[in-house]
């Protein structure tokens, strides 16, 4: 699986962050770091790096490298001749601040108390998590990335980082991300949260943090694939007729649902679900940009706002990639995230690709993403973006 | 609200089911009844009775009358003038068996024991709610239904009623129903008995039957209503910045399905839930078909056997409604049951509407339902099932 060459400078490393970081809803952090892996070399010029910004539940590993050569939630994505080609770019990979491996996140020890941050850890926007991997590209002595590159999450926190650092990348992906989330988005994770939340906190009547973070799992992933890859994959597949278990039925899609569950148990840290989870819900491109003379500044963000946020942005281009199928981040939202930066000036190209794994098809569809990317991050860029669609792709897994 | 007639023949009342009642998979109830109300008059001939079956959650008061004035669950639907019309039809809709608004379920008192069943309730099927459901009918003397009409899960008991009493009914009208669950409908449902089902049995980690109950019908709702609904009531709107919350948030959609979850709380019997959430799931009409000969009697059924099972029907004409936006019993599946019925040579008119209120549109958009029903049931219906479709109606709430 391993695609680093022998004389890879692909490292992992920790990466302290200036102290007192202070974070975007007013706290701060001492003495915090960020995990950072990079893979490909950096060029002289320090001119080839691309910042790559994760889901919600990703580690920094995102492909193998000498230090770990088990493979990376984006291996097959990155590596040399890959759409992160390392023979071109420096791909720097960040565990977001607030996650649980090896960033510091609810689950480290809080320099003040001796004891782990748990729920006394800051509140935590997106904007934080793009500041701190930028911390960490300017410990690397990089004054320009050539791209920030987000999925998910990610996607948001690549928009986070442009209206921050404006001038600081040159080009801009966006897989699957939003502007802001849907009210949908904010029901399912909020649900998620009132249940870990709950558990937690140990609130009258609440379940064990465990069982929490096993049903906050399974109501994530049913919003992250699509229903049309459970029928495929699962249809009314039995195991048995009844497994005594609480549901009263024994359905392999239940059977492949716990699994996951308790494989995110044992994995995550419930407080850095906790809070990740409520930046993405918290986080509104449009509030970089301000409420204009004469424009409520009201509930619902305009248009106009996210525009003006955009217009800040000196990108010189940007990719947009949605999936038909994804309902937490739905087409809807790629077409609002490209037609905003479209009339901020920004020259857009918006692919829209079919999947059944909806939301989750950047992680496992990777050959319908690379021909996009690997286009986008520069072999014949510039024609491919005077094409305004890709029927070819769009039909590839129809 | 009301519009039942000064002399209306509508009544609610208890009808004892045969003791000991059989059920599909071989457990039996002694001493049972459903609950029933009926709207407008019977004929002499005993030839104008509709039979109702309901969704999961409603109780037998579809409609308003004299002994319970309050609006019926599809009070805008029945009375005189509307889709089913009292001046012309005896409409009798029973509390499903094993629900908890009068008809015998797990909440009833066991003649065995002096005490509620709970947990030792016999397993149910959807066979079980159509059987007891005929039972009340022919406890009236009525020998033929005009038709039998179900909404989700009553699409699902209407079908199982046409297989196990052929001849019995002339119409047959389902309202986005199922063949049977799909895999995502099954995903959700489970994990909504899951939660239930541990906080009732008391497992280890199990959070209290109240916050269960709570928790599974927000998982539920967010599956009943499409998520453009949801984006156009409540878009990002916040009530107040933190509410101290669980979840960390206070999203204004977030408050409505709280006060959702609070009054079915209050409203339905945990194990009735359980249980009727199972039958759902368990229900497959393919099985009313048996496998033929050469045919693997593996666990996908196939569309043969769903065929073979309505071949029986002796309905002479069917209506399947589905709507678009409907993710838990999607379009899809009203199309298989259209096309099953349809091989088996029954005449079917399908109708596909618009509504951003997705599974739960038949409760909430009346007036799209109401031309489509009037039609079937009577008036110019032969003129109405030579249109192959309904333009008009499909982009009425695009």
């Amino acid at each position: 699986m391993s695609a680093f060459p022998p004389d890879s400078a692909s490292v992992a490393r920790q990466v302290p962050l200036p102290t007192p970081f202070a974070l975007q809803a007013g706290g701060e952090l001492r003495g915090a770091e960020v995990a950072v892996e990079s893979y490909g070399r950096l060029s002289p010029a320090r001119d080839n790096a691309i910042l790559l910004f994760t889901g919600l539940s990703a580690s920094a590993h995102a492909a193998a490298h000498p230090g770990d050569t088990t493979p990376g939630w984006w291996e097959p994505m990155i590596g040399p001749g890959r759409a992160f080609d390392t023979e071109r770019y420096h791909v720097i990979s960040v565990n977001s601040l607030g996650s649980c491996f090896g960033s510091t996140g609810p689950g480290s020890t809080d320099p003040a108390t001796g004891k782990p941050y748990g729920e006394a850890f800051p509140e935590l926007r997106v904007e934080d998590i793009a500041r701190a991997s930028q911390a960490a590209v300017e410990a690397s002595g990089i004054e320009r990335l050539h791209a920030v590159v987000g999925t998910s999450l990610g996607g948001m926190t690549a928009l986070a980082h442009a209206a921050l650092f404006p001038g600081k990348a040159r080009f801009l992906v966006s897989v699957s991300g939003a502007l802001n989330a849907s009210a949908y988005a904010v029901a399912t994770r909020s649900q998620q949260r009132e249940i870990v939340g709950a558990a937690l906190r140990g609130f009258p009547g609440a379940p064990s943090v465990g069982q929490a973070m096993r049903w906050a799992r399974k109501i994530g992933v049913l919003s992250y694939v699509g229903s049309s890859l459970l029928e495929q994959r699962f249809g009314r597949d039995q195991t048995e007729p009844f497994a005594g278990r609480a549901s009263g039925t024994a359905f392999e899609v239940e059977n492949w649902l716990e699994h996951l569950a308790q494989k995110f148990e044992h994995q995550f840290d419930p407080w850095s679900y906790w809070h990740i989870s409520r930046a993405m819900d918290l986080f509104d491109f449009g509030e970089h940009g301000g409420t204009a003379d004469g424009e409520s500044p009201g509930r619902r963000r305009t248009a106009a706002s996210a525009a003006r946020a955009a217009a800040r942005f000196r990108v010189e281009e940007a990719l947009v990639i949605g999936v038909h199928e994804d309902i937490l981040f739905p087409l809807v939202q790629q077409r609002a995230i490209a037609d905003t930066l479209k009339v901020a000036g920004v020259k857009t190209e918006l692919v829209e690709l079919h999947s059944a794994y909806g939301h989750d098809a950047f992680l496992t569809e990777t050959a319908l993403f690379t021909p996009v990317l690997r286009n986008f991050l520069g072999q014949g860029r510039e024609s491919a973006t005077s094409r305004p669609s890709h029927p070819a792709l769009d039909s590839l897994s129809q």
